[in-house]
């Protein structure tokens, strides 16, 4: 049986759509988007619309949509809330539609929509992903949002975790250095999951503006089975 | 006492020369244009003239130099030899000025050109160049070339082994993802480096084409002491 490809991707900057076409592309984004959305959808949105830029955010909230939006972790002042996972609560969000709009999360969206599907990807739904893509049968990109076009951790070591027990099924294989990296990573993180992320430049961006209250839950497993996946220009929940 | 920055680029799509312009910038191409370029200046070659573009080499070839060029890992046709540090023998190369193009490695000495200083890299002269850089104070920069964009690791743990030894020094710190990760790389990948680089895709590549046979040498710590530095568009020895 030939086996599946699973490639990596580091940052926007360096993603090349032509070579995934065919391909599932996850997109993450740790800290914070990616574990937003997952959230979310956890507590009942019915679907999101994902905008890379903030002067279309906010032409959707003059026609009344509620708009998630930040930049560099903070609130744009036409948005209802920002980005962290705890803003979308289920009294806010259950049945509705929200526009989301965040530095780094949404452009890459936008970049994958060659790929023949895109799902949202976090270790808030990371047991339930890595079942729904093994079922799929097609290859992965896992595309890192990174910070501003630059490699960052904790996205890294998402993929390598995703990778990791994907290459463990035995139905995929990689020759791309960055999956290798990521799983190599991922095998050092995992040791002491909270106690790595103490290091990364994102965490500390987070807490210079106290911002990093949300870090603990963005690096739970398995807090929700709900796959958000783009259709139609919205995501939407698969389960 | 203020700590000297160390930072990491893992493609040249991703440098951001207006952040580096008071850096040493030092290049790595691991295989193998910076181990190339250390072995030729280690048998006594003047100068090397990094040329990016095919063209350019073959108007040098037509004004009488010798040409060092190759694309993919082929020796263009009108090059004198390709890029193997093998070919930069004592015989060939000593008091010699030689024109050198490669797939990945001279397009980045033209990105950083705008930096406080350019040195090369390689496991070849690993020990001069941190003694060297360690007594410059200055910021530094590892600019991997990766291939045609893309992430490698043979150049990430070559950063990240030079990053762990500047580090070490208690004289750097850094706040850059991309060095932690390279640091933990290496980390992994020097408890049996030849095994490592088993795995890489550039190993593959160049076994595929039966140029794989420099890959031990090209992975020798301390083979020489010099360090090749840009100086006025060429390549020339420090020591």
């Amino acid at each position: 049986m030939t086996k599946r490809i699973i490639d990596t991707c580091f940052s926007p900057a360096l993603y090349e759509p032509e070579l995934h076409a065919g391909s599932i592309v996850i997109v993450i984004d740790i800290l914070r988007a990616s574990s937003a959305i997952c959230t979310a959808f956890a507590n009942g949105a019915r679907a999101i619309i994902p905008v890379a830029g903030a002067d279309e955010a906010k032409e959707y909230k003059e026609k009344g949509y509620l708009v998630a939006a930040e930049r560099d972790g903070f609130v744009l002042d036409f948005a209802d809330f920002g980005n962290s996972p705890f803003n979308f609560t289920p009294d806010r969000v259950e049945g509705k539609t929200i526009v989301y709009s965040t530095t780094n999360g949404t452009g890459i969206i936008n970049l994958a929509s060659s790929a023949y599907m895109i799902a949202v990807g976090s270790f808030l739904n990371i047991g339930a992903l890595l079942r729904w893509i093994t079922d799929q049968d097609k290859d992965v990109m896992l595309f890192c949002a990174g910070w501003k076009n630059r490699f960052n951790l904790e996205d890294t070591i998402y993929a390598g975790a995703v990778a990791y027990r994907l290459m463990e099924s035995g139905l995929y294989s990689t020759r791309c250095d960055s999956t290798l990296a990521a799983i190599d990573l991922w095998s050092i993180a995992s040791r002491d999951l909270r106690g790595y992320i103490e290091k990364v430049a994102q965490r500390t961006r987070l807490k210079d503006k106290k911002l990093d209250d949300c870090i603990d839950f963005c690096l739970t497993n398995d807090f929700t089975d709900k796959i958000p996946v783009m259709k139609d220009g919205f995501l939407v929940c698969l389960t």
